[in-house]
């Protein structure tokens, strides 16, 4: 790949060696890039050290070494990635581009690039991607490949910028790259995101399931995958988008209320009609 | 296997040739069963036939035919497999054995029960399992491997009769055999089965989704597969196990109730455990 903006003599930083970082730090290694690493334990920097993930890594946060970065690209929960900021936004380079991971981005985005220096500039991304494990000992680029990768630029943002997470994206081999408002991204990963971990969580808070396992066919064990869940990391993702996302869960209940009074009053056309409509706009699913 | 009552000499009738129908003729003539068939196109009998699904079969209901087998099998929808037994509940051998394959229970059951003359027995069962593919073309006896498969016993069955239905879904190769009531079934059927058909079809009818592709990870795909529904049979199920299923889903919308008052009051304790709940069940179903 002939990258313009992510060239290979860029220096990259990513903070947070997680399941996420980890696998951008695997994938960017492999194609030739230098990938260095801030985070919180020793143990993850020497196994991703011994496992070519990334150069080197350190668990302090010093200015002498975040200065000689490029691109910093944070994989952290939101909240801890805004405490970092807040203390140490003048440890970056003249030029630099920030970039994260998180899942939400009305509720940080802004905040993040207003503590920012005038001379260092963030492009939010958020890679659609993810598994049921953590830590970078599950680090996999192979995530990446079916996956979304939405860009959410603030008109702060420079063109050549977002062209150098473009290629980002792009290096990473998620399938599709999309450009969106903070808002469109919100209002999207609330309906498609978060809305459904609520749908998994609720239906198997319904009742106790040890012996249901006996009667299920893969419709429920489809529908409640998700509802294994890492309850820190959603709670918060919920909170930092609570208005978009009570507005989604309004729409399905809704919905979901329109189909049962076609049911209770034996209305078999209109039952016919959305399910036929449910199944002609799945087919744009398929992958 | 070695079966003690469901020999090889029983003479074998599957009335209606699908996917189902034909997944059972299939695994049951790759045995050294002898299957036989009743189904309404000619041409579905002619590729069976051909393919070795089935020893031989027609697409006249004739009492002279009907009457040859010890086990006939209906692999029909609950509406159509009544009006068939209404017709014909009098074209049975003395002693056979009947058995069907219905996703409903109590309202099926009793009814076909008290149709059939003193000497024919009904046992019902419901294979879980399917495929997003119809008609025999598409048989595959794979589809019940991984499966469940219940047997609803009324009082009136012997203990030989279900015996037999139970060597059925074993040489089916089903993963787990239960044993239920008609309204045990019913009520499981209603949270596991229906209930999820209802929040994929209910999700999908929220918005148009030809862009959403775009932005949607595993979790939203994974909700929605069986958004692609065939709107003929499941409205008939949903309709014939209504009260069950109203009752089911109201259970469903006031946990997801519950957990929208926890997001809409920040009360993050309880957000969590509901997760850390919704986490430790999903774990029974793990495969």
């Amino acid at each position: 790949m002939n990258n313009k903006y992510l060239t290979k003599d860029l220096k990259i930083l990513i903070v947070g060696l997680g399941l996420i970082g980890g696998s951008y730090a695997k994938s960017l290694m492999a194609k030739g890039y230098k990938v260095y690493a801030i985070t919180k334990k020793q143990e993850d920097i020497d196994f991703a050290k011994n496992n070519q993930i990334i150069v080197d890594g350190t668990t302090k946060v010093l200015k002498s070494y975040v200065s000689q970065f490029d691109l910093v690209i944070f994989a952290l929960y939101p909240k801890i990635f805004l405490n970092w900021i807040e203390k140490y936004h003048n440890y970056f380079k003249k030029g630099a581009i920030i970039n994260d991971v998180s899942g939400v981005k009305s509720n940080i985005v802004y905040k993040i690039s207003n503590m920012l220096p005038n001379d260092v500039e963030f492009v939010a991304s958020h890679p659609m991607a993810g598994k049921e494990v953590y830590g970078v000992k599950n680090s996999d680029p192979n995530i990446f490949k079916d996956a979304n990768f939405i860009i959410t630029p603030t008109n702060k943002n420079t063109s050549n910028a977002i062209k150098l997470i473009e290629e980002l994206g792009k290096t990473l081999e998620f399938a599709n790259i999309s450009i969106l408002s903070c808002r469109q991204h919100d209002e999207m990963i609330a309906f498609l995101s978060q809305l459904t971990h609520c749908i998994a969580v609720s239906l198997m808070a319904c009742k106790p399931s040890h012996h249901l396992k006996d009667y299920t066919g893969d419709s429920f064990r489809d529908l409640t995958r998700i509802a294994n869940i890492n309850e820190n990391m959603w709670s918060e993702l919920f909170l930092l988008n609570k208005n978009e996302l009570l507005s989604q869960m309004d729409l399905f209940i809704n919905k979901f209320n329109e189909l049962k009074d076609y049911i209770a009053n034996d209305d078999i056309e209109n039952m016919k009609k959305m399910m036929r409509l449910s199944t002609k706009r799945r087919k744009y699913f398929n992958k």
